[in-house]
């Protein structure tokens, strides 16, 4: 197959919005602008045994290399709206095809994300999505703008993709359904854009939790120039991950990757409102602190933030 | 090192202009659009051993991975403003990154394209761009717009990056500066911008020429329902490209990759003004005819269309 006729079969969707004056088939993508908006972008790579295990299911792939670009867009409190694709194959192998594009499409269509343009490639399995969305002028959610006093919340529930990986690596065992549900979390994550429309008028600084919760919430307090008081009891725990010893509860939930919950902060003014509007939906786990890039639990012990590093293996 | 002090260290550029809000730093770029301007986005990635031979400068790797996708922009007659960069790494080596950043900074300088974002992963050596860039509404260089009597131009020589790989590859000799001029066409190729913003004006049809004359024509031809007649005595080639066999010429010329050149159709009656306007820098090489996709010869014999094509080794 010649790779016009992949990009054709596969990755030529119909229906495409008026505000897309050429998708995929020119040099390049031809877009509308909407007013007073800012263009916010992201790009993310999946490798293959890096990203996700060599055995994940093709439609797991496609969804999971949207959805932590979508993530992204909604840790800035941002609206999707299109994406590209570059896509590097060992060879073409057209059931992977359909179900990998049948995954990126079906997490796409959810979101009204259009793909409108792309790469296709020969070499090792990599995926780069680059998403691009709106948010209107000035309004982006940051992660420098957390304050001394904001109380520090988080979406969903910590650690079970964590879990997840280590039940796929051998190093954990859990029954088929815990299994089951903690693969799931790994393999298709969920973005949490619903959350980001509610949690962007209250919140003053926003991120994405891909590299473990303290990792990724010390680039909010190093932006910010702020520290953090964790109180460890409240972390939101699946009853899945409940059910595992407390050592390893922690390294999940603390240090593990690939939750694509929001971590974020709300100003004390704005909590009652915001909890109005978010009911049950988040947990409040901690509050900010004058000390610089610091993160303590509620005994005063301070936690390291080491997380993922794709270069760290000395 | 952690790839965030990488980030830092080589892809954090200073002085951005102000219609950048965030650059690298925070989830996604945040970024400023232009009024009355339609974006133009395109993304390309260049693997090691595929799209430039493995012994390969770094900074004209660096080069290389913008420019492909500059060109793309000036195939559509569009202004690059902005780039994000997914880079996949085998290993941290210092030397190759400080070497690489030059390579695209100085390019990116050049153009006054700036990189907003990007992703840094592990795993076999592998860049992705997306460029993106502005239009005037309804006013991109599309490939659709070729008509029946328009004239075929071409910029710059064509052939000469296809010799200096197969020089590479040991498969032509040439003389030591012969072999440079070829390599340097083929490694740091120069995207056509300036030369797009005068074509803009008159063309009715534009492509840039990665896959090879014959090929990236045949895209003209079918986006715009109509054949070509090529005068093949009036190929514009170097004068290195000049001394090799008639056979090699044609080959080179008319089917190899890596050109970066633009392809475009301009209307008789826009032609006098255009040939005012660009002197000797173009060359045209032939007409559109109503014969659709068709591509002959000026004693009418039909000519191949096949180029490269990553997925053909059966």
């Amino acid at each position: 197959m010649h790779e016009f006729n992949l990009i054709q079969q596969y990755f030529t969707w119909d229906n495409l919005p008026d505000d897309i004056s050429i998708a995929v088939g020119d040099d390049a993508a031809v877009l509308d602008l909407p007013k007073g908006q800012q263009l916010v972008t992201s790009i993310d790579t999946l490798i293959s045994g890096v990203h996700f295990p060599e055995n994940t299911l093709p439609s797991a792939i496609g969804h999971k290399a949207l959805a932590v670009n979508l993530s992204d867009l909604a840790a800035m409190g941002a609206v999707p709206k299109w994406f590209t694709l570059a896509l590097t194959l060992p060879a073409i192998d057209t059931e992977w095809l359909e179900e990998f594009s049948e995954g990126l499409k079906s997490l796409a269509q959810q979101h009204q994300c259009f793909l409108i343009g792309g790469d296709t490639t020969r070499g090792p399995l990599s995926i780069s999505i680059q998403v691009m969305g709106f948010v209107g002028q000035g309004r982006a959610l940051l992660r420098s703008g957390a304050k001394v006093g904001d109380k520090i919340y988080v979406s969903g529930t910590l650690g079970d993709a964590a879990a997840g990986l280590q039940n796929i690596l051998g190093e954990l065992a859990l029954s088929r359904d815990d299994a089951e549900f903690c693969q799931q979390k790994l393999n298709m994550p969920t973005p949490r854009l619903d959350e980001s429309e509610k949690i962007k008028t209250f919140a003053s600084a926003c991120i994405d939790i891909s590299d473990g919760l303290l990792q990724d919430l010390s680039h909010i307090l190093k932006a910010s120039n702020v520290g953090a008081i964790l109180d460890l009891s409240t972390l939101p725990l699946s009853p899945v991950l409940s059910k595992l010893g407390n050592k390893q509860i922690r390294q999940f939930a603390l240090s593990g990757g690939d939750d694509y919950e929001l971590l974020f902060t709300v100003p004390e003014s704005n909590e009652a409102l915001f909890l109005e509007e978010m009911r049950n939906k988040v947990s409040c786990i901690g509050h900010i602190t004058i000390e610089c890039g610091k993160i303590i639990d509620e005994s005063g012990k301070e936690l390291s933030t080491t997380g993922y590093n794709h270069f760290n293996d000395s």
